[in-house]
């Protein structure tokens, strides 16, 4: 019977995360993850059989903490500028290990056809929900910019979290939002 | 005496370049560079003392090579859009391996100060490139958006040159530089 205790596997998987951040992919192993979600040998393959599932779980953690933000978020009234740059500051910032797990994958993705795949279909549930988020924003952005503007999001996301933090101002990253929603003419 | 022969240098960085793209900062040694290069044992530690030193120099090669290209770029006339969509297309198809590198590279940076500091380095050196080609061009985007402009274009990059090469098409990219320069409004 396989494991099935919600709370352990988002335990694993969060470690995977964290480890991801600070060690890299190379230092993602089912050992490691164990150990730094202080579980007993063995504990992580029996709820992830191979290495690739394990960076698949790590990914599909990380789109579900962030969407779970992004739902609480469009619940305040904002404009799609403050909306954007709230989000992009948290995440470069106080969340930024979550999101350098990510694009460690991301690259990990370009060796690994799973991983990738994985990834292909986490980018189209962020679509779908983004364009339920403008919806309900009332926002009128063309469909084919929406692609757009959340593939520079993302974008903007990497070059944020891959900065020293100590040098990523909220204005900073507001004049990146800023082009996109306005554009830098 | 150091060893000074500028092409074994270049080989040596193109090498590692490679490398990078193909196995991951992880996959950068001294020796695996050697063997891709054709070069006898101890050559690349002659060049680079440190793994550190290799990392770096694979950063700078990278720049080298793209300022040469954006400076050739811009000696044709065409509109800021068409020539932004032609280098982020070409970065992301033909050159592919080298911008795939110098992503392991910034990702690496965040666990190894030495690498950001260079990185820094090289990103001021973007900053007053672009800057020069704004004012050959007569554009007049305003300073203070250029650097988000940058951070944009690097972003975008970031994010083509990890997804799958065959679902990256002209029309896509033209999107993403179309919402950076316009605006997704």
């Amino acid at each position: 019977m396989p494991p099935s205790n919600p709370a352990r596997r988002r335990a694993l998987a969060d470690a995977a995360i964290e480890l991801l951040a600070s060690s890299g992919v190379h230092g993602l192993t089912h050992r490691a993850v164990e150990k730094a979600a202080d579980l007993p040998p063995g504990t992580a393959s029996n709820y992830f059989r191979s290495r690739e599932a394990l960076l698949v779980a790590a990914a599909e953690r990380v789109a579900e903490l962030h969407h779970a933000d992004t739902d609480r978020a469009i619940e305040q009234p904002a404009s799609l500028v403050d909306l954007l740059t709230e989000s992009l500051f948290t995440a470069a910032t106080t969340l930024r290990s979550r999101y350098l797990a990510i694009f460690e994958l991301r690259l990990e993705a370009a060796r690994r056809p799973a991983l990738a795949a994985a990834l292909a279909t986490l980018h189209d549930t962020a679509l779908r929900v983004t364009s339920g988020h403008h919806e309900k924003l009332g926002l009128t952005i063309p469909r084919e910019k929406i692609a757009a503007l959340i593939a520079l999001y993302e974008a903007a996301l990497f070059t944020l979290v891959s900065m020293p933090p100590e040098s990523i101002s909220r204005e900073y990253v507001e004049n990146m939002v800023q082009v996109m929603v306005y554009g830098c003419s």
